[in-house]
């Protein structure tokens, strides 16, 4: 299950990455990394080990930590603390219990203190370019926020393009991403030239696409250095003669927050740029900014690939810190889940679903209500006695690789056969190791929990437990 | 379970009036008892029976009905669509599923749309008071939100006493409706005394106490008429000479709207004036607005006495607009909510508790752990074989009054008694009303759903089912 959250944030941070979001993806693989080293009663071979991280060496503090850990990721990252929160409860937990809601919100509660107090210390530029942005990295509360009723059908529009879009955006990625497992199920070597291809593909495509752009005059009322060569702005100079700047390169070589900023104001990219398009193209029926438009195209498109609903709209809230846009945001999410739901599945079970990790709908497939537990088990089966040899469990354990083993009482120990449970391998291999034998082949009445405690059957850390060794 | 989630409701209503949330807690229960009588197939009694409603005629889809009704009911009082979403996930539903939240999510959208299209729709004030508010309540955007490192012990201790009082309100609430549960326990005539008194005390309290509130002058930079006799605003006349305006006459006899709006600039309110005095009381070490220790004091206050974090937090940030607000409301709920549940439970759990209501706590009692079957059964046990005769079961469904049977088959039906399991006297009604019978005492290996449906068995509504009638 560990592994399978830290695969869930794998993929977020892939798509995150994928859909330009920019630093979210690493930022919240990097907070789950943690939180899961955490789980594991820390690394001892980084030596970075505690005594008291023992507490947490059990299944289900470990998910918790992961999630806890990815909701901090995203709150960091987005500076979107409750939006975290409500991404873990929506896209990280298959199982959510109050605690672990109480669990998350500390955890946001505490970036978002710490966020704050860095950007108060930070002010004055003392940290390079953190703490610039604020709190809010794209703020519309300046803009007015009038719409009516009749801008509602060119919302929906928008709504039904993205939903199609993004379901396009899946099926794409999808495809991209078999060829990328049949390339490297070829070896090291194919892995290692693919990651150097894309990486020489993409830094071609960011040189060398400004070049094509046009060269913009410097505008008069700019507020800041115009154009600018090796340090962070707006306008970035890259080819262009001595008061002109490159549009392109600017969006390109830009910091996130930055880049966030301006994109809906003035340079085109991914997701806004086809809402701001949308928009230009009904502005005759509707008399909506541009850049709400653009803010809601990122919006339907994120929402008919990731097809999350709640977090995205608080996400969203958080970043543009205006309210009154509330009500279009939902209906163009709304919209748009629904319509893509109609085509494929969200972006992480695709993904999932590609790399073969074992998750666990919450749906059984229809044809799964027919299997018998010998369908599914590997035979032949090896059945224990309620009392039973050391010698028989340990070769048992060294001539098969079962994971787990029935035991049955059976007669004379009962009167009719009568199965005790399931126990399992990594159970059998903690009780051989603490020596807990019986001289006398006797079934004895003892409380087994005064012996042992639920610390001594945890799993240590994601060491591979599958073959027996004493 | 409908019934209880009801009570639930019944609970946040009984809360929010006593809180003065004004008109949150009637309009949850409004919706929830909307949502709960389309559970039950619409209404026979009053002609509102729909042929579609059957198909949520079952325990599960009743149980979402009424979560999405509150999560409604909460974005129409506070206009406050995610906050809503959050409420019904956080008090409202023990299970959460997937399907859940984006049902409450679509709920609560089309709240946010209609009553959007219906603000645009009234706003020239044609529809009374309603929609003069707009879509926030009491917009601090124009606050100027600073706040650094040194403010942060202050707002810490405001959490700590916020936390306290919290739980001091849950505790004299326990002890008030003990009393009220005392006095409603001797007869109908008792219980229509007690409602005659509280609502003549309260009347003269709300015309009483402004007699003796001082006449304030009318402020000559006051954008509305003052003062006023007998329509809205927020300069109430009262007893005063023209020209004067009474200020607790004027929170008193306001319009919801109207008395959040004003309640952190002028007049003092329960919770919120309390954030405000801490904030007189510190703001020597502090330069914090004391508007904003009056949002603050209310949501420590509300996180002491409700135990809830984010949705509050989410409903906070819907009121009042001002997400830079955001990390320090945060803070003020984390300690509230950790002082006070040092002390009791939340205010829901002690309103159910009090009610009686068969509430299922997450964790079991330690004591429970204890209990066999046979120890919360009442007896003696009455067993049905796997084949029985029409005339025995009905026998037994007249003769006592158990709610489920053990079905066991016995050799030489099987070769040792196993148990089948457990059926439920409404299941064995309506098989009987059927007349499912069979006249061969026959193992019979017939698929069952062939000639049943889920519907057949799903509860009819609230009617009760205890005694067998044919």
């Amino acid at each position: 299950m560990v592994h399978l959250n830290m695969q869930i944030v794998g993929s977020i941070s892939a798509v995150s990455s994928s859909l330009h979001v920019g630093k979210a993806g690493p930022m919240v693989h990097t907070s789950a990394c943690i939180a899961a080293l955490m789980g594991q009663g820390g690394s001892k071979k980084y030596l970075l080990t505690w005594k008291w991280l023992r507490f947490f060496k059990n299944d289900r503090d470990r998910r918790d930590l992961v999630t806890c850990g990815s909701a901090a990721g995203i709150a960091a990252a987005f500076r979107a603390p409750v939006g975290g929160v409500l991404f873990a409860l929506e896209e990280m937990a298959s199982w959510w219990r109050s605690a672990l809601l109480w669990r998350a919100f500390f955890t946001t509660a505490i970036v978002a203190i710490v966020l704050r107090a860095l950007i108060d210390v930070c002010w004055r530029g003392q940290c390079g370019l953190f703490g610039t942005g604020g709190l809010i990295m794209y703020d519309v509360t300046s803009v007015d926020v009038a719409y009516h009723l009749r801008d509602v059908p060119s919302v929906i529009i928008l709504g039904v393009i993205g939903g199609i879009l993004g379901s396009v955006y899946n099926f794409i990625l999808h495809k991209v991403l078999r060829i990328y497992n049949l390339i490297n199920e070829k070896g090291t070597a194919y892995k290692i030239l693919l990651a150097c291809s894309i990486s020489i593909f993409t830094s071609c495509l960011l040189f060398g696409l400004p070049w094509l752009a046009p060269c913009l005059p410097c505008p008069l009322d700019a507020t800041e250095p115009c154009p600018t060569i090796g340090r962070s702005g707006n306008y970035k100079k890259f080819q262009c003669p001595p008061g002109q700047y490159n549009d392109l390169a600017s969006l390109f070589f830009n910091t996130n927050d930055d880049a966030i900023k301006t994109y809906s104001a003035r340079t085109p990219t991914l997701s806004a740029s086809y809402g701001r398009f949308v928009g230009m193209l009904v502005s005759s029926g509707s008399n909506l900014n541009h850049g709400l438009y653009a803010v809601l195209g990122s919006a339907s498109l994120l929402g008919g690939s990731m097809r999350m609903t709640v977090s995205l709209c608080v996400i969203i809230l958080e970043l543009t810190n205006n309210l009154l846009l509330l009500p279009l945001i939902m209906l163009v999410l709304l919209v748009s889940k629904t319509v893509a739901d109609a085509f494929n599945g969200n972006i992480y079970d695709i993904i999932m679903k590609l790399k073969g990790f074992p998750y666990l709908e919450a749906h059984a497939e229809p044809y799964m209500r027919q299997l018998m537990v010998g369908d599914v088990v590997t035979g032949p089966l090896q059945v224990f006695h309620g009392i039973e040899k050391v010698g028989t469990i340990v070769h048992v354990l060294r001539t098969t690789g079962h994971n787990g083993f029935p035991v049955i009482a059976e007669p004379p120990l009962s009167e009719s056969p009568v199965l005790f449970g399931l126990i399992l391998r990594a159970h059998l291999i903690t009780l051989l190791k603490t020596k807990a034998f019986l001289h006398a082949p006797e079934p004895i009445d003892v409380d087994a929990f005064k012996y042992f405690s639920a610390n001594d059957f945890a799993k240590k850390g994601l060491v591979k437990m599958t073959k027996f060794k004493i």
